[in-house]
């Protein structure tokens, strides 16, 4: 088995190069860091690097006898250089995005107007996971979802939700034509509690910017002025969370929960 | 005016220590930073620390005028030493931590059992504070509710809540003696709904640490093995998203929502 030790070879020198979006955005390929993405076998790995220590290590031996794919060995100081984590398991796994065809987008979407915190955005995508909702469609001032603080935050969520980034005016063109009734969340106590909404065939979360909220070309939609209601002395709720008692709240109103 | 120029100061020192655990347990004080805490007036400031500019800024002078406080004022280069943020307002407040009445404690508590996310920690602070959950319990291996990234996290809602660190035993014993009808989340399908608990006159929910989950010791006090619904493939929810649902659920079930 081949241990790659110098940090000239030009596969490293590539694979360094996904640490930036703008060569994740020209290859369309991202790195997931963690022995457990190998447990996503439906999601078939690109490439496989592993430290060198793991060329003898069990679990890892066993879990990618689940794919025919190319493992790369690093010396411990290469890899290092690679991962994104302190404590690193050993593993980082080269992925090619996934295509999302917009013919066939589900009825029940959330759109993410300009969420720029990766933490945020992490647990958005775990929540949107948990309550099934596989279309997350981002407006491209949105943070990367490959970068890794993301891809960590979303706890392997990201290999089963399509990342979908568009141009806002764009995303406002399918809400209005494809008929999304559209549901916009508000501090304003007149608004709709988000207990009492009434959901139809075709439902979007508009979930907005951690300080500007949601832009104002999307608040010209027609769309249902949507709260959360909030006791006590707190202002506001962190996006993540009011995005996450929004989906459950979905699922609930549909009965599937 | 004067304005503190020299990193030997007396005062600033002190000030220093606060960033060190140690110290704000010794002192029983804390910093918190930013001009919005300075809108919290019923929370009297022991101290209010300003960068120099800040001497002539009307919205700093005006909402000083609610207090009586000392204002000390930093150069720069001082405050920055200060300072945990990267772009500060120039505003840091020293507080005394309040005191919690055990006697007096709430009906309806949350538990934080090792909680160590500082993230985490102010998220669920913020949420405490929405869903008027105002009395927090926390094991004393929880993260430090006053170190600057909670504090920021539970943007400014940490002066509107008790902050209870106790002993686990002495929790576990305060549940049972109390006869709090105490709520635990499982990933188990048997357990519960979070949507059809009963809640009764008093109620403890117990969030557990975000790798190990809830102690073996909480899980021997009789409890309600609660589940929030999973779709998809996500194996868990983020220990901050699980307990704002379940604060939202409990409001919701009390109809106060």
């Amino acid at each position: 088995m081949e241990i790659i030790r110098s940090k000239d070879n030009k596969i490293v020198k590539e694979l360094k190069k996904l640490k930036q979006k703008k060569y994740r955005d020209l290859t369309n390929k991202f790195l997931a860091e963690g022995i457990k993405f190998l447990d996503y076998i439906e999601y078939i790995p690109e490439l496989i690097i592993a430290r060198e220590d793991m060329i003898d290590n069990s679990i890892f031996l066993k879990k990618i006898k689940n794919f025919n794919t190319k493992i790369l060995y690093l010396d411990e100081k290469i890899f290092n250089e690679l991962s994104a984590q302190e404590n690193s398991q050993g593993v980082i796994i080269q992925y090619q995005k996934k295509e999302r065809n917009l013919d066939s987008i589900s009825n029940d979407i959330i759109v993410l107007d300009d969420i720029s915190d990766p933490g945020n955005l992490g647990t958005i995508i775990r929540v949107c996971d948990a309550t099934n909702f596989k279309d997350i469609i981002l407006t491209k001032g949105s943070v990367d979802a490959y970068n890794d603080k993301v891809i960590r935050a979303s706890m392997g969520s990201i290999l089963n939700v399509n990342l979908i980034y568009l141009d806002r005016n764009f995303i406002i063109n399918l809400l209005v034509e494809e008929k999304y009734n559209t549901f916009i969340t508000y501090l304003d106590k007149t608004a709709v509690s988000y207990n009492k909404i009434k959901l139809q065939n075709k439902n979007a979360i508009v979930m907005g910017n951690e300080g500007r909220g949601v832009g104002k070309d999307f608040l010209e939609i027609l769309h249902t002025k949507t709260i959360i209601p909030i006791l006590g002395n707190a202002e506001s709720l962190n996006v993540a969370i009011a995005s996450s008692l929004m989906l459950y709240k979905f699922r609930e109103l549909q009965n599937i929960f």
